[in-house]
């Protein structure tokens, strides 16, 4: 007999059939002998229609009758999962955030979570009960409703595991887990069966959307292992944990690629110390994330910075930073277009050498230009030309092997 | 300056665009210089929505559930409101049930207020908020949602005023006030200005669907006066309080007829001790409420009982009744059909004689034949046929001159 955690997402219970596909889960889980606490989002949809009418009503929604309205969402769902249950001969009781003691601060409309008391969720399981936890919200400590932001159901799951010191934590999702590459890239893509942390996090950083990097890092924080599998099918999915031995001998887990990034280029900057700190601060104020940072030395003492920031950000860095080169004497700004990053990644190369010398003689053969290069640990990414990006992806792919 | 305490109902905040009117409206009160806590119900339809979908994946929703499932139309309502408020400036937050502290016992679906501590209400209007609060909703002891029933919009309104000692209740639905007759069916039908609480009462008893019984009872038990008024004009509404002097002088509110009765009569039963109360005691169990009761002693120490049940509940009466005059014998269950209960309220006729001679001259000069009579302190009520009854509510509204 094991805890399990399960998340289901916005498409997993979509409708009322749905919901009830998803009872009929659970209830395979309970037949087996588990107790299973269950976190649900909204239904997919919902929350979009409840932040359009709030719109309607007022263009800039006060963030705390905001989290008020979206916790609308979630609270309806778990209400019917529970019924859903129920019908199914299955002892089931719902739980709002607030009820099942997701205690965050008070950072409306992206809270972070403090302390997870877990209400009376132990006494109900004792009672054999399964307990239905709304996602995604929770309640600061004066008693306001907030929400996590982006990805926070997920969140939710894997704190309540870690509180609950579940045996297992099932991320139910509409993918059936995480692939070597994108499956509509490259046909031989196949399903990973084990990635740690530190690789999913890359692939999330790259805009791979399974899951929020913010929910990866909270699970490797406190160890809690969890799977990522199809709502809709019974495949074995991706499970993710700690780095572990097995792991040690797969040099690469993936090849991952993110079409919305725009090279940003500040040319002719002053080679003193605290410039670059100063563009980067100013880009940091106006909200804008910068990736993929490379400084090259000019002549005359003067440096050329190029990084990579999202496409929707663009037009913004573009003000922002004409008006840091006008006190920057004789530097200006070039958006030189919108690349492609590339990545591969894996734990591996900790401890295999020639990973880099395989990547760039690949993208070399196959006739592709690097724009920019970064690295990490685990990580090596290029900023390509988009109409390299298939190309890429699918050389990388097989060099590596990903496919065997 | 007063404290007013306004509530608004599903069809009054039915869409974004009623909800700003509705803000509008409180700004007015705001701008005069008013406190002001609102309570709302959700949107017309939303909760009639959440019901087919539980019903679709439970045809027996546990009642726990359906108050979790519920409570989410007026959440919804609060924060939207809320925002509307703020997008013409005006300083507002919402509250659900459980946070304007809307203590209730644990009778899910049907729940009675134990008490109202208001949570931080008198707070948030001492820094000039106006408070948004969630009608219908309350939370027990243990932190369950509860839903308090029908009409429970009205009851939080009426309790928050009386726990707030709120200067004025109004009561903003969709009608403009209460009438001394149904407007359909009298044409000279006037609104009423003020009427006493037992007026209303009896009002509501006979189908009048303005306001139900617990909501009135509850007003007059804590001395709660409140105005019952239309949010789609200006006009000046009902008011409904204690029976002041003033009142005295109308002796007759209104007329109301309910055309939903169906007459049953139980013949020759032995008049003995007892009989009767073990026939309404049957009926009870059935959850079949029992109206306009009479008794007549006929031959042979045999008596015929008369009473009225809603037409929905006929067959199911007729199926009990068989079964209790087995056990009766020679007795015998008679459904003579439907007929309508015509009644005059007044709380001036406990001080003007000659209103039931009034009363009935007028039926007999228009050829009406009456079938069952009944009475209280306040009220007469004679059950006619169903082909009578607009002949009989516009005579009696003539002949006590409500017209004028």
């Amino acid at each position: 007999m094991s805890l399990i955690v399960q998340k289901y997402g916005g498409t997993s219970v979509g409708d009322t059939d749905r919901i009830m596909n998803v009872a009929r889960r659970i209830k395979g889980f309970v037949d087996d002998g588990h107790k299973v606490v269950v976190v649900v989002s909204a239904r997919s949809g919902v929350t979009n229609d409840l932040i359009a009418r709030a719109k309607t009503l007022n263009p800039e929604p006060d963030e705390r009758e905001m989290d008020m309205l979206l916790a609308v969402g979630e609270q309806e769902t778990i209400a019917l999962t529970a019924m859903a249950l129920d019908s199914l001969g299955v002892r089931a009781v719902s739980r709002t955030g607030a009820q099942a003691g997701i205690i965050t601060d008070e950072a409306h409309t992206r809270a972070r979570i403090t302390e997870i008391t877990g209400g009376d969720i132990k006494k109900c399981l004792d009672e054999n009960k399964v307990v239905i936890v709304a996602g995604f919200q929770g309640v600061d400590k004066t008693g306001n409703v907030t929400t996590l932001g982006r990805g926070g159901s997920d969140l939710s799951a894997i704190a309540l595991a870690a509180a609950l010191k579940a045996d297992l934590c099932q991320i139910y999702t509409d993918v059936s887990g995480i692939y070597t590459a994108d499956p509509r890239i490259v046909t031989s893509a196949r399903k990973i069966s084990e990635m740690s942390y530190e690789e999913l996090l890359e692939m999330a950083s790259m805009g791979s959307k399974v899951m929020q990097a913010r929910s990866v890092e909270f699970a490797q924080k406190h160890n809690v292992v969890f799977e990522v599998k199809s709502s809709f099918n019974n495949e074995p999915g991706t499970i993710v944990k700690s780095e572990a031995p097995s792991l040690e001998d797969v040099v690469i887990s993936g090849v991952a690629v993110d079409r919305n990034q725009t090279k940003v280029t500040v040319s002719e900057i002053p080679d003193k110390p605290g410039t670059a700190a100063e563009i980067f601060q100013k880009l940091g104020e106006a909200g804008i994330v910068v990736d993929m940072i490379v400084q090259n030395i000019s002549r005359g003492g003067k440096a050329n910075l190029t990084f990579t920031v999202s496409k929707d950000d663009a037009s913004k860095a573009e003000r922002v930073l004409d008006n840091v080169c006008k006190t920057l004497r004789g530097s200006n700004v070039c958006i030189t277009g919108d690349i492609a990053k590339v990545s591969v990644v894996g734990t591996g190369m900790r401890s295999h050498s020639g990973v880099a010398a395989k990547f760039f003689r690949t993208l070399a053969a196959n006739n592709i230009n690097i724009q920019v290069i970064t690295t990490s640990e685990i990580k090596i990414s290029v900023g390509i030309s988009l109409d390299d990006a298939e190309k890429a992806v699918n050389a990388l792919h097989s060099a590596f092997e990903l496919d065997k």
